[in-house]
């Protein structure tokens, strides 16, 4: 009996790194893994000493918040090219976020007929709303709520005001699932970007002041009481700073249901050092902060981190290239950076950089929303999602990218490796080169 | 050389009580404390085996929140005849806060001609205000700030945003002068309210949950993370459950100047066995809670609280005698209970009760307020400032109160003392039975 | 090409039970785990619903103490009929400890003619003998050491005095080996047992008076804090109660490479409940205590174990059953109840029984005596040891075991699973009732 | 009525120094306090600016351990010369110690011949003596017990073994006194001095490293576990190393009673800096150690200390100037510099000297050791004990000192005040220059 499809190569997984190794593929699923010499397969691809990670699991993705449902098609196309098969998509989609059950199959809909990757999604719930679709939504596979205590847009990213945000925390703790913030305290960004625009400071620097680490502190210790008074999981999606992520550790000693999310460029950028070189192409929220990375460098090394994403999001650089930093859309694009910049630090950084990578960015996004027994690892049985890294210098050049924006913070850059080849449920789907084959994701619903 | 005045008693002092004390009086000072046979004086009293304490300082005061400055008449008398020589005001005064110099020169004149007690005064910043007059405040000798985050009235007692908040504690840092917070949220709370009232519950027993304990947490935290950011001493003016002083006990050890004040009614009332028999008679926010009684008395015992404060409001009875519970007035008379009733279960539930009421009531507000050197213990130099606490059963009859109230949660009880006489800057102003004199109080500058 | 054997089964991995999964060996490696059908294969066994575990490696033996190094021959037999492959063996052997490179030369021998399993072996450190030797017994590939802090035996099992730990947990940081302690304060056993015999108490309920929980936490609060001042990896072969796992967690919170391993009889016996019953039969040191157990789970479900043994030992009953429990030898044999009885427990208290089992019995210990990468895990490259355990009441006969001993304290008691099968380096070995072959065990050094 | 004595100056109390104070003495008491003209006395002198604190009680004074009874005589003069009206004897006496009623009798009636000062006695337990007289003695009023983890002599200083040890904690239960342990582990000290020796290595400069700091926190440590089984009060008498301090704080937060007590000298001296200027002169056990000066004073501020004390030992100089430091005599005089030098760092180092010496030097040993109500604090009631302290740069010259030994580490420092007067229960017993009178010291019985 033979196998549809052997690769070869050196398998990353939790118990170290296997070279030599091969996994054989049986229509869609991963049917084993081995060391030595593969077993007959219809047919074999060898990657000699690139190593070979379970396709990567992207926990933070804004595919559809510019372009709407359409945005599926090159988000998507990018993710293959940046080792990512699995997009864990926001629900803050233009011109309406996710928040009904009839939005979700819309959605489904829209990822099944144009995205390339597989696809999980969190929902939503709008101002107002009440908690009645959350039981519905979680039923139906979403695998998160996201909620926001800023206001980014009245209608698609709207603030929720505490009393619905105490209410919806409660609500899901029958489906199990997270909830999860952006979590920046409103009426303090509001007030500083304020005093700052009436002071004509309207330039990049000044984004970062207008977002104060206590701004984010803030809203974060809000949630997080709110997730001790009710027992749901609360989720911050992102934190700027190490004392965010001591903070949520703290909560997590008490027995508060509690996670923080780290994005991969607060890793990397240093708003002392990059921002008059990047000013706008490095604008997120909550804000690239000065002098920090070491110590977030410190904070993954006692695991701090439920999971490193790329909140990707695609804003043409015509949004970000305005005259006014608070006009330029926060946000970044960052599925094709985050395998390959990533794995550039944790080998500078750190020891076992492979299996830090494989943890983080495959199995920690995986297990937290859901798709674990499908996705995150390469293990039997496992859907055969297969990135290819292959080691190299490599300059990455924006312009280049698949996601339709081709700019990029990282622009000019040179990684340590480039995604030498992705596979999705079997199938090769990008080649180093090219995004091969139509549409063929799927959405994937959280389990149990 | 003879002293003006000599008292006799057992001494209530941090090194334990003497029995056989005395305290000597030279005009408005006390010149010596002894024990034995006292020195020579143009006048003696000997109050035998009743307790010496310091004048209390009663750190919570809404003296003129309903009659305007008016309202320092009666309650400065109340105050006199439970042993409070000198009140800590709040400054939500009506019909105006008190955030201007201006309003300070007028509330000190209305101590000056209307306070049968010493008075020490917040002040407070109004929403939109800016923290232009804090320094001038803050020179002018107001003790503390207060704001909230929560609006009780719009002028009187509005919420400050956060992002005022943030400006008002990074201006008080140097004025060394804590700022407190009266610490609900709002969103949570009015939603609370609305969805009961709109069910239809608006008795008092919804009270309590309409102001959950997560609405109080939430905001603390929110508050405190803005003390850790600005380095502002952050004060929490009431914490209803143990959480709220362990919170408060959390940001401390990590370095943030945070307290927490304690109000004697919630080591006194229970929600769950009060309720039935004194409704809105029990109405406080935050409100008083079911069953934390025992471990507040716990929180006390690992000396968690900044001090112990009556938060005596000046409402009558009408104001709370209404038919919806969200209706009545918040806040009860306490003047003339604070310290028969703590004593009461001083006694009952530790060692050594008077040194503990000493400290709480006495010694900790007039530190924590900035009136040391003058006010909170029997120390010469100190004013002479004494509050005589005769054992005994003595029932407590609301009616003959002289808050100009006459009405009281703790009616028809029975304490384990009386306040037999209080002694204002060497003068007889309670002998037990009647104030004495007309008004002498002044208006007390915080020290340094 | 075809695998020389494929098993099939339930594959336990970290990843989650995988039904329907395979293991293909070539040689004496994995060389392919898979789920569905399996690949061609010159053999192969379906285990049907039955687990398949990674080979057990049990951290703690005592396979030689009694016997000398002929003890192998038996207790490697009744390691694999409880589907222990690797028997991590105790220096304490008779007549003479492993303390020197020739008498591990010796014990290799003796493992590779004797041991039907695969043997990793601890050195020890003699009184008076000098740190001299230990840089070679690692570099020979011993996996750790042991020292006492309590004489059982002058020259078998002796004190090491403090000065001689602290050097030698000074020379085994270079070594990067941890060192292990029993854990008993020698003067307050001695002088609990003397005035116990003086008071005429010896029958089995006084051992567990006799060593006081004080005197197994002094050891180890003094062998933690030589930790502390070396930096040496302080490993605590047995706590019998949770405050001992607190106090391993406390230090290793601050920095202190610490950890404690847990014996499986702490779990499941009860001095209270059992000893009427079992009298000597349970002793082993530390005694088990009364009332635990339950707490004990609890540090099990806060990950508070490095792993859980069986701390097998070779005594006959007879060297069990005299007049006075303290002529009893301490320790029981266990090998062949490890696996079932903590299974039987695991079922009934936790979820995810598998995974914890091979967690704590395979993946752990592996991990901690440095043969990761060999033993532990069902990962292709690592050896094809592998355990079967068939689920199923069985009710355990200790006259049955191949121990050489034939009593358990475990006698009579029923279980929910029993091994079914064992491999060893692709080699069947156990086949459910009859030990297959003769020795064919080998020494397993420390790697890296 | 007049007074028989009125001393004045600036009183130093808890709440603050009071410039302008008097004190009123009648009989032996503190009759009053107060600030202003003073009342008619009998006598009166006025210490002008100098402050005056309580009599100075030392924690820990080796009186008699050189000389035997006698030498209460020089080494009381002493004390008072150096403002300490109480010593807290150790009970360690020439040549035997104090572990029977019998001999705390004699050392009562030595006290009452012989010393100028008043005296609170420690008892210990000799080995093998049992704890039959524990009872007895803290009846009689002993303050505490102390035993040894180590021999530094066999019969007047022994070491107790651990089980001893245990019942000995176990047995304090009852009487509620502290005991108070000598925390070095002998075989560590003694392994590392024999180690020293056989290399040669005999100067001064090996003693710190023949009593390395994991001696001390390992005897520690295994000293509060014995206080966390028994529940008895575990102090321990001397920390070389903020550890130290740390790991006591780390038990008593768990609910030990444990205590640790600093000794003025490692607060001042710095082995590296100073040993080779002072050699055996600063030999003292635990030993001085190197660059720990700074993070011992952050302790303080983090009030980590029990107390401070003197450690005063009465050893001649010929018995610290030997060819081997292994044979000194360690410990060294310090009653009268305790309170100059330490008055002197705290003012260079800390807001508030006075109240500070005050407290550690005064009120916490005089409650530690049950003396409060009595000694430690210029309170009306206390004995009238008062130690003058006149600010003003003074060299200490040692061979001016009242101890009979006339050698110091400190000799020639210049300090920031002097002890110009002392006052003993109401006579003046030290004007500056010269003890007043003869012996009239008494022994100070525990009190409740």
């Amino acid at each position: 009996m033979a196998f549809d499809l052997v690769l070869r190569g050196t398998l990353v997984r939790p118990a170290g790194p296997t070279p030599g190794g091969w996994i054989a593929v049986s229509g869609e699923r991963i049917a084993a893994i081995g060391a030595g010499a593969p077993p007959p397969a219809r047919a074999e691809e060898d990657f000699g000493d690139a190593l070979l990670f379970p396709g990567f699991v992207d926990g933070q993705t804004h595919a559809t918040s510019y372009r709407g449902l359409s945005g599926f098609a090159a988000t998507s196309r990018s993710a293959l090219a940046g080792g990512v098969t699995t997009m864990v998509d926001m629900p803050y989609d233009n011109p309406d976020p996710l928040d009904t059950v009839a939005r979700l199959e819309a959605k489904v809909a829209a990822v099944e007929s144009l995205s390339a990757c597989d696809v999980a999604l969190y929902a939503t719930v709008a101002p107002g709303q009440g908690t009645g679709e959350m039981a519905a939504l979680a039923a139906a596979g979403v695998c998160a709520f996201k909620i926001s205590s800023f206001e980014s847009h009245p209608v698609r990213f709207p603030r929720l005001p505490a009393d619905e945000t105490r209410a919806i925390l409660a609500a899901s703790v029958p489906t199990g699932l997270p909830v999860g913030l952006h979590n920046e305290d409103q009426e303090i960004v509001r007030g500083a970007i304020a005093a700052l625009k009436a002071a004509g400071k309207t330039t990049p620097e000044w984004h970062e002041p207008s977002r104060p680490l206590a701004a984010e502190l803030a809203a974060t210790a809000h949630f997080l009481e709110l997730g001790r008074a009710t027992g749901a999981h609360v989720h911050i999606v992102h934190l700027s700073h190490p004392l965010g992520y001591e903070l949520v550790a703290r909560y997590r000693e008490e027995g508060v249901r509690a996670t923080g999310e780290m994005c991969v460029h607060y890793l990397h950028f240093d708003a002392a050092r990059d921002t008059a070189r990047l000013g706008a192409r490095m604008k997120v929220s909550p804000p690239i902060r000065a002098g920090v990375v070491d110590a977030l460098w410190r904070s993954l090394a006692a695991d701090r981190f439920a999971l490193v994403s790329s909140d990707h999001s695609s804003w043409p650089v015509d949004n970000k290239l305005v005259p006014s930093i608070f006009d330029a859309g926060a946000g970044i694009p960052g599925l094709e950076t985050l395998v390959p910049s990533f794995y550039t630090d944790l080998l500078a950084r750190t020891d076992r950089p492979a299996e830090r990578l494989a943890l983080e960015v495959a199995e920690k996004p995986a297990r937290l929303f859901g798709l674990w027994g499908v996705k995150g690892a390469l293990e039997p049985g496992f859907d055969a999602d297969v990135a290819v890294l292959a080691p190299g210098a490599w300059r990455f050049d924006a312009s280049t990218t698949r996601d339709g924006l081709n700019w990029s913070p990282y622009d000019g850059e040179t990684f340590a490796a480039r995604v030498a080849a992705t596979y999705l449920r079997g199938r090769k789907v990008w080649d180093g080169t090219s995004v091969l084959g139509a549409a063929g994701g799927r959405f994937v619903p959280r389990r149990g």
